[in-house]
């Protein structure tokens, strides 16, 4: 590897390396999301499959097989699997949030409706339902079910959390290992399970997969108070306008005084915001070091992810991982 | 049996001979929709799984097993699947359809919100996959992922044909079988899968539960035009009101005249609606006779329902089984 390549994002050098197994997932993606009967179906899925995003879980499925040496074909159809599971929550998302702007561009139920999005979603739940039968391995498909289960309840916990003060971090870590971290750690277990590989190397892809997604929430959680609209493609401050409690407002609301509170109080659990709130919000984070505080929570994951991988055998794509985790916190500076 | 039983309705029957098999499958769908972290879970479940439905998909895949003589116990888990599938699918229909009453009481959708909703229904769809790979079949696996799928294709295809009045008896007819008959004709055949009889057995099982959906969602739509809001729990017209393109509508389309086409064209394509154009139509499509040929197909396909038994052998269930074919389409008198 040259100076140059070595300069790359880890995520560049990740898809570089897999670029004919991603080629294979990206081929596989388009087959899979036709329907013969309902034209709806590929124009919305079209829109968001091809929006650009980064392909990173299934990228994560392919890295775990290769780098565990499998030489067959599952690991195509997994990763398909996976960002499939992955487009349908995304769907069901901005029909839950709202949402208008994903990846920069209209989301789905803006351009048609909610309704499309939520059929269109559970099409694409039942395609990779399909698609992981055809592994023919039983344990896969535990833990994919498992995953597509821990992601719905994480959505639901989150729900039932929002405009609630008393959220604690516990809780919080318990949605977002839902909502994101479960679906990174089964498409790194996945790859591992095919490829056969002792179960302690098993668990520890798993491992790396559930922390990387926990850091990479947590970072998503603080752009949306601090990144640009460019970097991250929504809005600054739409979980705040969501009265959403991630990370940074529980470390605020734990350390507010009596005014904070009472700030907290009307913005979040009653929903009266005015204009210059988010700014307000945003200093008084600032005021107790709460975004800092996240960071350095994001940062203790992204090591617990590069540590995990310790007892998988030497591999370009495990230094690749490696360094993902460390990239993955590096966006917020 | 005596006259008493005899006189029951076959659904009855059915669940008095299957009353030990259906006490299991309730208790596993209780303990199922649990969940420890999200509290909102069974709330919103419960209010739909214990509204007093008919489980008429369950009793169906019971009946299948126990007809072709299964002695284990994955008959259980399969019909508690098929019912999750089912109840995901109610939860997601509501919030497209914007319904407020289901089976007489008011949606989880308007008790709740839509986000619980599709969510809940999401949480349902992956416990019911945890369900179908517990047996161990992957067999039955493929055939409820493609239902899956299907299901939700006949869903979008019937939000894309709504308010055209272009859509042909075909494409209802394929609507119907993705949205209601392909999961009767799953459930059935997973019946016959499990308790591994000869594949022609398993195909007339199939059949049946195709023809006995097709049978029940024209009857069903025939209903929303003629039936008491006491008998099936939702408003007369509601299809109308959502300008849904149902049998008894798209034959009175084919048969208008000039001025009734304006009329469909106002009502259903723009959707302008007015005071007295519910009874409007009602009268268009019964000086067509619209209703009584709609009911003429569903009575055909009860015939086809019951026709498929055939090369069963002799059972107390097949009889159950026929006779319910027959009372599908008893409901309209």
């Amino acid at each position: 590897m040259g100076l140059d390549e070595a300069a790359q994002k880890p995520h560049d050098r990740l898809a570089a390396w897999l670029a004919d197994d991603m080629a294979a997932v990206n081929a596989l993606i388009r087959t899979r999301m036709a329907s013969e009967h309902a034209p709806r179906i590929p124009e919305v899925t079209a829109h968001l499959v091809e929006a650009g995003g980064k392909r990173l879980r299934p990228m994560l499925t392919l890295a775990a097989a290769r780098m565990c040496g499998y030489q067959g074909e599952n690991h195509v159809k997994l990763a398909a699997t996976v960002e499939f599971i992955h487009t349908a929550t995304l769907l069901h998302d901005d029909v839950v949030d709202e949402s208008e702007r994903r990846r920069g561009r209209p989301t789905a139920n803006l351009l048609w409706d909610n309704k499309s999005s939520v059929l269109v979603g559970d099409y694409l739940f039942a395609r990779s339902f399909q698609l992981m039968v055809e592994t023919q391995s039983l344990r896969v498909m535990d833990i994919l079910a498992n995953a597509s289960a821990v992601i719905a309840e994480g959505e639901v916990l989150q729900l039932t959390a929002a405009q609630d003060l008393g959220t604690t971090e516990g809780i919080y870590l318990q949605v977002i290992r839902g909502k994101t971290a479960a679906l990174f750690a089964a498409a790194m277990e996945v790859g591992g399970v095919i490829a056969t590989v002792p179960e302690a190397q098993v668990q520890a892809l798993r491992a790396y997969g559930d922390a990387l997604g926990i850091a990479f929430q947590i970072v998503d959680d603080l752009l949306d108070y601090g990144g640009t609209d460019a970097a991250i493609g929504k809005n600054t401050g739409d979980d705040f306008r969501e009265r959403k409690l991630t990370l940074p407002v529980i470390k605020a609301v734990a350390r507010a005084d009596a005014e904070e509170r009472a700030f907290w109080q009307r913005t979040i659990e009653k929903g009266d915001q005015r204009d210059g709130d988010l700014a307000q919000a945003m200093a008084i984070m600032a005021r107790h070091g709460a975004m800092a505080a996240a960071r350095d929570e994001a940062l203790h994951w992204a090591e617990t992810a590069r540590r995990s991988l310790d007892i998988l055998p030497a591999h370009e794509l495990r230094d690749m991982l490696s360094d993902l985790a460390d990239y993955v916190v590096a966006r917020i500076n």
